[in-house]
C-alpha cells in the first residue's frame, strides 16, 4: 500500500492546472506569450521595496519583522486598507479586515469555511479558475451564477437541496474578471444582491484587477452596494478579497479580506491554525510602499496597461477572422475569445506553440462544468505594442488556415 | 440567517486557543514569560536579513523576487536543504521537497491531503496544540499514540475502522518535543516504524527543534531510520516538516517538507491552489542567510539556549516544592511540569499572572482528550538567567502557598 493510495478523498479533485504547465513555457526564447496573468515585472516598484524592506529590517524594527506575529495581520496595513476601502464607499475598521498571503489564500480559506461536500457554489461558466482549484477541495457542487435575474433564487436552492447540500456562497470578479474581461454593470450587482440575500448565502467579491480601470466609469463595488442597502458592513453577506498582487507586488504575497466581524473572527482562527500568519516584514513593506507611492503608482500602471489593452484591440480587429469574436475590456489584463464551435482552444495553443510560438490559456479550464472547448484567454499585461501586434497577426493568420 | 449559520461543520472545531490569548499577554511591562514557544529575537541574525534582502531586491534579480513563482518553492534553496538532510541520514532530491509557509503551513497541509472526517489521527497525550489545532479542520478522530510497543497495530486499526474511517498518520514530534521537551529513544523510534508500517499509515515526523541540541547525543531522525530499512525515501512512508522558525526567523515564514515523490506532488498542486506559492523574496534571503551562517548560528543559539535550560533546570530544583516534578530535556525550548493530581495548571496560571507576575501555558490544551489539568509548559528561551531564577522562585513560592 502506497500512501497516494490512502489520501483523503478531496485529493483527487487536485489536479495539475493547464495555467501551471503553461508557466513552465513562458521562459521559452522568442515566443510571444499571451498566457500568464501576471503583472509586468518591469513595474514593479523595486527600489521603493528596497528600501522599505530596508527599512524594516532597521535596528528599531528588526526584532518584530522577523518575530512571530498575531494571525489577523500587521495593524498599520490594516489601518491603511480601512482608508482604500472608505474611498470606494466601504466604510469599515481594522477589526473587519484579515491579511492573507495573497487572494488566493482568502478563496481557500472561505472554501474551507463554508464549504461542506456537496454543498453548491455559485460561479459563473466561465470563472477564475484558481478560485475553482481552492473550492476543489471542499468537494462542492457548482452551479452556474447568471447575473441577469433570470433563474429564480427557489430554482438554485432546490437543486442545491437535491443534491444534499445547500448554496453556501456566489463566487465572482465584478470588474475586469479573469478569465473574460467583463465588468457586471450596477443593476446586475443589484440583482446579484437580490438572489444572494433570497439564498441566504454569502457572495465573495473577487476584487483583483478593481483598482486598473483604463476607460469608463467606475461601478461601485458589490460590498458598498450592500452597505449602501443596510447602513452597516455587519449586517452584510458580502466578503470582499482584496490583493497586492497585481498593483505592487504578486511575488510578496499580500492579500486581504473585508467582511463582517463574525466571519473575520473565523477566519482568522482558521489562519492561526493553517499557518499562524504571513511574513510579518512583508507586511510591513507593503504598507510602506502603499502608503507612499499607491495611487500614482496604480495610474502609471493604468497608462502602460491601457496601451497593451489598445494595442491588442486594434490588432484584433486588423488580424482576426470574421469567424472569431472577443470582449472589450475597460480594465485589467485579459481579452477572451470566442471561435467557432468546431474549434479546440486547446488543440489550437498546441498547433500555435508549434507553428508560430505563441502562447495563450484555452478557456475549458474556467468552465466548472467542462464546457467553453472553442474559447482562449489573451492576456495583454507582459508584452509590449509591438509583441502584441505581432503575436496577433500571427495568430489571426493561423486561425485562417486551421 | 446569518453567515455564522451556513459555516461548515468543521468550522465548530476552529476554536480559540489560549496560546493565541497569552501571546497578547507578552507585551505587559513586568511580566515574567515562560509562556510562548518563541526564538529570542536578540538572536536573529538581522544584519545577514538585511544584506540578504537588499541582495535579493538587487537590479538582477527583484523581476524574480518580486513576482510569482512556482509552486515548489525557490530551487536553490531546497537544493541546500537536500545538503542538509544529507547530513542528516536523508539523500534525496530536491523533487523530494516542497517549501512551505512555516512548518505549521506542513501540518495543514497534511491534514488536508490525509484526513477524511472520521478518519483517525494518531498524537501524543500531550502533543503540539498547534497540530491539532490544524488536523482539527479535516474532523478527524485522535488516538492515544505510544511509542514504547504496548499497543498492537491491530488494535488502532479496529477503533479506527469501529468510528467509521482509518488510521492515516502517526504525528510527533520526536527531539525536545512541544511540549514535553522529550526526545524519542532509537528504540522507540524503531518501534514506531514498526507501528506505521503494521498500519499502512504515514508518519509525520516534526522536526522544529530538532537543530536544537544541548547535550547528549544526537538520535536519527526517523525518517533516516526508515530508509536506512529501506534504501530509498521513495519507499517511505515517513513525511519530515522543517523549519527555519526556530533557528533563523520565524516571521518570514519558511519551512519544508520532505517525502516520497508522489506525496510532493499532490501537496504542491494543493498549495498551488491554497496560496499559489511562499513569498519568493523569503525563500531567495532564507537561502542566503543560510547558506552563510545556518551552522555557526545555530551553535550560537545552542550556548545561549543551553545556559537558560540549565539555569531554569538549577532554579526548579532549587525552588519547586517536593510534589511537582518536571522533565530534563536534552535540546529544544520546553520543561514539561507535572503538578500534584488535585491542581490545575489553568487556575494556577491565573493566580500567577495576579499574584506574581509571572506566565506560563496551562497543559490541558495540549492534550487531545482534554486531560493533562495538572501540568504547565515552561520556555526558556526568551529570558535571561536572572529573569528565569527569579520567575522559578516566585512560581515556586506560589506553588507553597496553593
Amino acid at each position: 500500500m502506497t500512501l497516494s493510495q490512502i489520501f483523503a478523498s478531496r485529493a483527487s479533485r487536485m489536479q495539475a492546472s493547464e495555467i501551471r504547465e503553461l508557466l513552465k513555457l513562458l521562459d521559452r526564447p522568442g515566443l510571444i506569450s499571451f498566457a500568464g496573468g501576471i503583472p509586468d515585472p518591469a513595474l514593479f516598484p523595486a527600489s521603493e521595496f528596497a528600501t522599505a524592506f530596508a527599512n524594516g529590517l532597521s535596528p528599531d524594527t528588526q526584532a518584530q519583522a522577523l518575530q512571530y506575529s498575531v494571525s489577523e495581520g500587521y495593524l498599520p496595513l490594516r489601518q491603511w486598507i480601512v482608508g482604500e476601502m472608505a474611498k470606494i464607499g466601504v466604510p469599515c475598521s481594522a477589526d473587519n479586515i484579515l491579511i492573507t498571503s495573497g487572494s488566493q489564500q482568502a478563496l481557500d480559506y472561505l472554501g474551507k469555511v463554508f464549504l461542506s461536500p456537496g454543498d453548491t457554489a455559485l460561479v459563473g461558466w466561465p470563472t477564475y479558475l484558481g478560485a475553482l482549484a481552492a473550492f476543489n477541495a471542499y468537494e462542492p457542487r457548482y452551479d452556474q451564477l447568471t447575473a441577469n435575474g433570470n433563474r429564480k433564487a427557489e430554482s438554485y436552492a432546490e437543486e442545491a437541496e437535491n443534491a444534499g447540500g445547500q448554496v453556501k456562497f456566489a463566487y465572482l470578479s465584478a470588474d475586469f474578471a479573469n478569465p473574460t474581461g467583463e465588468t457586471l454593470d450596477q443593476r446586475g450587482r443589484e440583482s446579484l444582491l437580490d438572489l444572494t440575500e433570497s439564498l441566504g448565502c454569502a457572495l465573495i467579491e473577487d476584487a483583483a484587477y478593481q483598482s486598473l480601470r483604463y476607460d469608463g466609469e467606475q461601478v461601485p463595488p458589490l460590498l458598498s452596494l450592500e452597505i449602501a442597502r443596510k447602513g452597516d458592513i455587519e449586517a452584510c453577506r458580502t466578503i470582499y478579497c482584496g490583493t497586492f498582487s497585481k498593483t505592487l507586488s504578486p511575488g510578496l504575497r499580500v492579500g486581504w479580506v473585508v467582511a463582517a466581524k463574525p466571519v473575520i473572527s473565523k477566519l482568522v482562527l482558521l489562519k492561526q491554525a493553517a499557518d499562524l500568519h504571513s511574513p510579518t516584514l512583508n507586511q510591513m513593506a507593503m504598507h510602506e510602499v502603499a502608503e507612499e507611492i499607491f495611487d500614482g503608482h496604480v495610474e502609471t500602471l493604468r497608462d502602460a496597461y491601457r496601451q497593451r489593452r489598445d494595442a491588442m484591440l486594434a490588432a484584433l480587429d486588423q488580424y482576426m477572422p470574421a469567424n472569431v469574436s472577443w470582449t472589450r475590456p475597460e480594465g485589467g489584463m485579459f481579452i477572451w475569445v470566442t471561435l467557432p464551435t468546431e474549434m479546440d482552444g486547446a488543440e489550437l495553443l498546441a498547433q500555435s506553440l508549434e507553428s508560430i510560438g505563441v502562447a495563450f490559456v484555452p478557456g475549458r479550464a474556467f468552465f466548472a462544468d467542462g464546457s467553453g472547448g472553442n474559447t482562449i484567454r489573451l492576456s495583454f499585461s507582459c508584452s509590449d505594442e509591438s509583441e502584441i501586434r505581432t503575436g496577433i497577426e500571427k495568430l489571426g493568420g493561423l486561425l485562417r488556415e486551421v
